[in-house]
């Protein structure tokens, strides 16, 4: 819960109203489900798998992970960015740069 | 080991020399930091940690798991592929067509 | 010019003061140089030029337009996002979703 | 037809058994369309299009331009590098390693 980089009411667990927050179980749930992916790769390695079967789970992995960032960026537009934007001032822009060195990193990932 | 989709001698332990297997256990460790990285972003969620700090995260996830692909796919065209290039026939055919597929599916996720 | 998809203030040439438009001179420098880019692929396949030497410069062409989008989306975020937060209610809430399904696109292409 | 990367065989006109030269026409004819849509993307910009149309068109490119990426690498493997595997030796090895190079910065562009 560190309060360096932003706003804490951004996403504090105690403002349920913003970001993430109110899908925390269904992210929870999907994070869950690629923690297993990962450990399913892992097994797959240990057992000598064919490199083409375990190529194909780590796309699928991938695109999982993918889907998630995409989910929370979209929350973060929706609550952080807009909140942000309407106080206006150097925060907001602090707010959006931040942002778009997200999806820059998304993008180039 | 599915003996399905590949010649086994193409990724089965007994058979030391070829693909991925004689880096076993670097992958195995890199696998394993991917998992423990995987469980990390679900502790970030659960803490209510800030969208963006977990994005970065997901980002460097991506990152790792994109290099594990391509030097398991390094290793495969210079083993799998290799062999069955020098045994010629349908079946190289259909090894060219699997790794093409595979690469396909790495370039679009 | 059409006006289905999006408040004309939010792109038109009459109100420099959004989105692009400010760095317009700067993105049709950039797209120049793509076309000139695409050409030269074009070119290189015709002299029959080694296939590796080609995909090096659809890597670069890539990595050229990524940098164009998420130059634009920045501009978009800050400039019609940003109003559209700030004027709130139904627009506001398709404006938003519509960014997403742009990054969505972007991330996944 | 620079001779500096590669054994000419491998992408020489006069040997039409080799690599994307049997598809060489359709190769050119879908780089002449992704020139058309670099050129219509710079024409968006100068009619100050909608920023989300334009990202829309780029998203387009450079799924046209993997796909042309993809191609290539499959003639590539399929010829040049089938040929260097049966040859063997260190210029095999030298093929493999630069269709690894080539794949690895198509994943990550």
């Amino acid at each position: 819960m560190s309060e360096t980089t932003a706003d804490p009411d951004c996403h504090d667990g105690h403002a349920p109203g913003h970001g993430y927050i109110q899908d925390k179980d269904k992210y929870l749930a999907r994070l869950k489900r690629i923690e297993g992916q990962a450990r399913g790769i892992h097994r797959m390695v240990d057992e000598n798998q064919y490199c083409i079967d375990i190529l194909t789970q780590i796309s699928a992995l991938t695109s999982a992970l993918q889907n998630v960032a995409i989910g929370l960026l979209d929350d973060h537009l929706r609550h952080c960015v807009v909140d942000a934007a309407k106080s206006g001032g150097p925060a907001a822009d602090a707010k959006m740069a931040e942002a778009s060195a997200a999806i820059a990193r998304l993008v180039k990932s």
